[in-house]
């Protein structure tokens, strides 16, 4: 197994296995997505992400996409993990785990004081793994979201829903 | 009212209301967070935040401090609000609402198709005013947090909590 950072010629590859994970929650239909614009966000003069790639024989078989976020408290970085993924022929060899550790290797190498992410309420095996390798659920924190441009603008203009 | 990009000049200022934030929540020794760090992780070349100051007859009276996230599934970035916070004397003038209504602004003018942020789950006055914006409570997803260095270095050596 082979762990890597995906470069600009990876786009192809990380889309896919972008598709792959949306088929696998059975929401094909969801990503809209290109490889344009992986590449214009990812590998731009200001990186809005780094990805992860793993390789098993050579062959890429799982991705792990984050970005940083901030800690007004803390004042400092976190690792912000938004997507962990491994093809499901590619399972049973450790390689979520270890973009796992991978990732927290690299959150102390940033400097960041946090490495987080977002689980959904019903997945409790996962949760429970993630609480074993020491992370908390912050159970009384909701997420809100204002989702796409006429949505955003209405809040711009004062409007309502 | 008057809304700005804060400058460096402003780190104090940040700091302050960061500070008043904090004795707000009632965990005045929650921020950590030192001038330095605002300095050097607002305003370097690589800038992990940003952050508005509003500010009422000339006085700053409170900030909102936001940086980008990114969606997979949308291939675009999205406006993450981390901190919005007012004076509680300077309340009334609807400061906090402008900073809300200038950040979505901001979104769209970044070309982001999210805007976010999180909301404690007791305090339901804000999630229906919220509502109201358009923004959707996303009760299903629980964010999870490795806190502290040491945390994390035990996900990354692959040990448990």
């Amino acid at each position: 197994m082979h762990l890597r950072d995906a470069t600009p010629a990876d786009c192809g590859t990380l889309l896919n296995l972008i598709k792959a994970l949306a088929e696998y929650e059975r929401e094909p239909d969801a990503v809209i997505a290109t490889e344009a614009d992986l590449l214009r966000d990812g590998f731009g003069p200001t990186p809005r992400f780094h990805a992860r790639l793993a390789e098993l024989d050579g062959k890429p078989v799982g991705f792990a996409l984050w970005f940083f976020v901030w800690s007004t408290w803390q004042g400092r970085c976190g690792l912000y993990l938004e997507d962990l993924f491994v093809l499901p022929e590619a399972r049973g060899h450790g390689v979520g785990a270890a973009l796992l550790r991978d990732l927290a290797a690299r959150a102390l190498q940033e400097g960041c004081t946090r490495f987080q992410w977002q689980v959904l309420d019903w997945n409790t095996p996962a949760i429970g793994f993630y609480e074993k390798l020491g992370a908390k659920a912050l159970k009384q924190w909701i997420p809100m979201r204002v989702e796409g441009v006429e949505a955003i603008r209405r809040v711009a203009e004062g409007k309502g829903a």
